[in-house]
């Protein structure tokens, strides 16, 4: 095997059949000449001949083009990163010929250790020279926040969206991610943040986002060094007297803030994520951890720690699962007295739809899905707690808190991966 | 295949073999039931079913046992962590079978994605959440410092050792490292660690390292924020009217600063690794190519960048490629006139060794290696430049420049990728 | 003298003296008994048998006392620090005398120590322990806003005004004063201060905030240590290409920000002091000339510093200056066209009133009086500059430059102290 | 009254009146015509024409050529600053008038003001303008330094040094100086000035310097915005489990670091003003008293607050007042066993010297003025405290403590301030 088909570098021979293949089924945007000249200067970024700080440099000189290039150019440019750069068939070969020869021999260990390097692709190298430019990690960020929409229908970007998600992983592992709070003393620009990224209730106005950073409430956010000034994941907590019942009262600007020194009680009341492109890297787990450990170091008398939820997938639900007469009857929500069969049939539904159903084996809620996989339980259902349309459209209105009940996580996430969704006696009795 | 045994979690049958092979070879140290003990809180560390918050708090706890281990005890962690979480054989070969199928087929890529997911090893998520712990990182690198110097001993500990310069590797790209000024102004432990840490010329004093943060001095480290208040590598430089000769004025605590506003020259005189636990992951190149760059913007009127470096090997390479009675002659070096002929042999043997000699294809003196690596050019022998013990003892009391070209630095590293050292004319003549 | 009357003590007697005086012309709020207490808490935080720690501590009691108490007897306490804290008389007569003896003599200059020592009054000290108090600085500066529009009906605050502008004076001085860049990155609540205290073109929204600091502008402002988060005073800066001729495109929300790199110019088009109780202690001078040696830092191709300034007294003088009929033709100055006489004279008017009118020897109107003042010279007038509602009532939509031609600032300045202000020869023209 | 004789400017008249005295009485340095330059120089940095911003370019200048200037030349200019910018005679009789008419009278508060402004000199101004260059602060806190030696011989320096006190004061005051934490992760140049300015026990090394800062020391200093990276004066405490008795074991570099959760006793032992041109401003009662109030907050389980204190004027007070067969005995302190009659002896004596000597109303040992006129008292000897030579010296190694007890600090004030020391049963007991 010659030099240059080492491990992680580009084989010429594979390159060539490989820009043959995507020439062939190539149908647009950059000519072939284009085409050509593109992919090699994606080459010179992991040229072996270059240092790494002058792989960056390239790199950067190419997301500056990149910047200005159209949609269908830039799709050309996924198909050359994501095909041109796989691992050489060649050595792959030859490494798992020699891993398996070695399995259970004193060798193997050492196979093992070589098979996986040769599985580390130039493309690997590449996106790690991006990373290394100036702003390079908002470029990578952003070309998947792109890609991704695009992979349902074109399987051949599946490569380079796979070791994106795999480096992210690696890069914003909660290692090193710093919590910051985000208070109404923090940069505008990171303000009109929140204002762009909240996802769960709207944020209408400055006056709107003001309020939610007023002195009874918390808010906090993951940063990662190379996205300076970027929340990555942002929680809102409201801190009440107990457990919240509504939406309404949070969102009330006019509102005086709560008395501190009374408070017994976090309410997780939103939590968004805003960067599309690190799809599959969690962080919402470690950041409702780190929020709860620092809210008892600032505040003592804290007792109870719980969200006030969205239950979004809720009437779709209902469509399929609630008798029709109970559909149309729920027509208008909030016109339902307190005593209506419908009302209460509403809530037995809902209990259930939380507290029982599982769709492969996880709860089918994405919402109930993320805190009660955080070990969280269904604590309390809650009627008119968003009259928004959304609200309405969504769960005719109603919300839920979940519960974090430190000392009994664990325990919780037990029984949910024995297939039981932890609740409480109050939810149980609902469709009891 | 079971659920449990999903690519990337344990499988229960391969432990409970490889945990027999561990005991059958093991001799020392832990008992039995102790090693047993210490396998299952490592194997709760990635646990599936804790989350990434526990798993995390268990690795510190862990961290905090293993600070009190002794030495075996510390050597049975290794194995266990090196050879308790390999990959899963079934799902390594069943992922290889289906990669091989795939080969020339749509599935191809998709194949290749898989394949590459199942060689990410528990051990690897293990690290991870060693890394997420307080102060994880530190244990990490502590740990690999430990483990390095019995890796040759014992193979078995290869496996751990390839994942931890992997992670380290991906961790500790430059492009997580931020540049910083080292000066007299740092915290007072950032300046003793240079004490610690200098490799080159001894920090003997606080004097001494004073004299080198003085106003025509630089230095700069990287520094990682996981490894907070550690430079993992630094470089000291003086700021000078001309190519130093020789290292003493510059060490000389009693000399004046040097006029900045006359300095056309940054001499690079001692860079110093940190981080025995990070061998492999190299920073040097990127380090002095940052540096160039500051100051140059600092410092418009510079137009030299050149280093003054030890030649370590050169005694040694003297030993079997010098004439006995040339040795014999330079039994005191600085006793030969100007015009000695010993004076004029050991000059043309030491150009002949820096500028000739290959070893693998890589310029066999260790320093030199780098300086050529990063596409410096070999420009001048000082003669008596560092008479210090250590200096006549490695090179005779020589010393040598690199010289930075900053417009020839990728052209000399083509010239040597094709085994050819750049160097000055004055060197040529020298064994012409 | 007893040692209880000694210099910067309240003497016993005087303040019975003064107390009784101060009851019998009180008349609301406070009754005699709350009245006396007051006081007692007032001396009490001077008392010199307390140390200033203590007598901080008192102050900081008595300031929340304070912020809880209405108009009236906030009024009761500023006449007990303005009439029960003076000099006593006592003392001041001894050291007048002693002075007066010495003049002429080798005693003379201690004398004149001796006697300034006898005009520190306890009120100095009592305020000097309520700046030591947390927040104290913030109490203080209101508590003059508030008494500064009352001082002109009761003349016995004057003292305590005094005292207070004068350590305003030196506890302000723009030696202690940190000049700050404002920009979208800096903390919302001091983003929204901007629009709060906006003096010259009031800030409608905060798109209309971030086009103020977009990166075609800068903004600036003073702060101080003992009012951290609030700007003294800041200033508005376009950066462009020639002298702006009207506020319109300045403050246009929609228009794309200026190429930096084209810009000649830096037009000071806002300038607005923040504290009314700050009255006295002016900034504005020391802001301009350091904000321009800033932006030339920045910036080394700019070569023009000028105003774009509202006349805010043309409109005022016009009605006892201007010709009736010119006045009638005026109520609609944005019909007249580029050749009406009308507008020529109002051009003239409006060149006489900046160019010629004094008033105790300075120019009359506010903006030119602080420009000019600074070493300005009036260099353009701009019809139809400022067509807003505001503009066109003060100056008929007139708006001037105000050049910072620095190389002649002090010579401008020693014109205008002789009388003459200083104005290009376009101004000249328009009344010659 | 001409304008230029305005309050606050310098009259014409009296300048050459003054100047005339000035020269007549010079001998030295300057001649007549540099004198005049250098009057004119000075002159020119209050010129009324010239904005701040330009008096203090000028003042800039001016400190640059004195940073030059010789012993004598200084002397002359300090003699220029102190004699030439005194207030004008004629302002201040006229303004003395007015207020003497005024006394009793509606005008009296009103003509007090208008005094105060007439004592405000020139001179004043002249060295706000320095206070307001660049390094300006430093400029004269370092010629105050220089310039107190000499006003015993030179009474004509008083003006200026009495200017100087009161601008200090002001400026200085503790409402502007910001406590910060001083430890091993402080700037090694911060450090440094430690070693530096410790006037307590010597540091003799970094080592010395790193065991006060371990983790069972705390190190605090006083700093001011214009004086940055300098601490005005810094205390080190030790965090102990009882009152020490020794200096010994807290000074012992190879001791380990005490148990910070045993500690319940905060030990002051050494405390040191760094600035001699700041005497008569006085900081050290409120250091201690934030610094305990820290401490308090860091660690709640601290209850005792002491100094372990030098009793720096023991040995001279005994020479007067002690027999000679008893200082004959004490030659050599640390021979004499626990029952000698000579150790009982001198314990008298020195409990005595600190409980019960007055001088002018005030303890006599300086370090027993600062800590009881602070508030604390006089609780324990210690035999054999201090046995370097310094320590036998000043007294006979003999150490005191001195404890603040915070609930009876005020009341400790006023009883010294009758006359009576406040002190331990232990002590009296002493000489009983």
């Amino acid at each position: 095997m010659a030099a240059g088909a080492a491990a992680g570098t580009v084989s010429p021979r594979s390159t060539r059949e490989r820009l043959g293949a995507t020439l062939r089924r190539h149908q647009e945007a950059l000519s072939p000449r284009a085409l050509r000249r593109t992919l090699s200067e994606l080459q010179a970024i992991v040229d072996p001949r270059a240092s790494e700080v002058e792989g960056s440099r390239r790199a950067h000189d190419f997301a500056q083009w990149y910047a200005k290039a159209g949609t269908a150019e830039r799709r050309d440019c996924w198909l050359l990163m994501s095909e041109q750069f796989s691992p050489d068939p060649d050595v792959l070969k030859s490494a798992r010929e020699q891993y398996e020869k070695s399995l259970g021999t004193a060798e193997e260990l050492h196979a093992e250790v070589h098979m996986r390097r040769a599985f580390q692709t130039p493309r690997t190298r590449m996106l790690q020279r991006f990373a290394g430019a100036p702003d390079g990690m908002r470029f990578l960020v952003d070309l998947r926040a792109e890609l991704l929409p695009q992979l349902k229908s074109e399987r051949r970007l599946l490569p380079l969206d796979a070791d994106l998600e795999h480096l992210f992983s690696t890069w914003f592992d909660v290692a090193f991610l710093e919590l910051r709070r985000i208070s109404w003393d923090s940069p505008a620009s990171l303000v009109e943040k929140l204002i762009k990224y909240e996802a769960v209730h709207d944020i209408r106005s400055w006056a709107d986002v003001k309020n939610r950073l007023d002195s009874d409430r918390r808010c906090y956010g993951f940063f990662h060094p190379s996205l300076d000034g970027e929340p990555l994941i942002f929680v809102e907590v409201a801190l009440v007297d107990e457990i919240s019942a509504s939406i309404e009262p949070l969102l009330d600007e006019s509102a005086e803030p709560a008395d501190l020194l009374r408070a017994t009680t976090a309410i997780f009341y939103s939590i968004s994520n805003t960067q599309a492109g690190l799809r599959g890297v969690s962080f919402g787990d470690s950041l409702i951890k780190r929020v709860v450990e620092t809210l008892k170091e600032e505040f003592p008398r804290l007792r109870t720690f719980a969200t006030l939820s969205p239950i979004p997938g809720l009437r779709q639900w209902m469509a399929k699962n609630a008798p029709a007469d109970l559909l149309a009857a729920l027509s208008d929500p909030l016109a339902l007295g307190p005593k209506s069969p419908h009302r209460q049939q509403l809530l037995a539904h809902a209990a259930r739809y939380l507290g029982q159903e599982l769709e492969n084996g996880k709860p089918c809620d994405p919402v109930a899905r993320f805190h009660l996989g955080n070990g969280a339980r269904v604590e309390r259902l809650n009627w008119a707690a968003d009259p928004s349309p959304k609200g309405l459209k969504q769960s005719f209105g109603l919300m839920v808190n979940y519960l974090y009940d430190l000392k009994r996580l664990d325990r919780h996430r037990t029984l949910l991966a024995q297939g039981q969704i932890p609740m409480s006696r109050a939810i149980e009795d609902l469709y009891g």
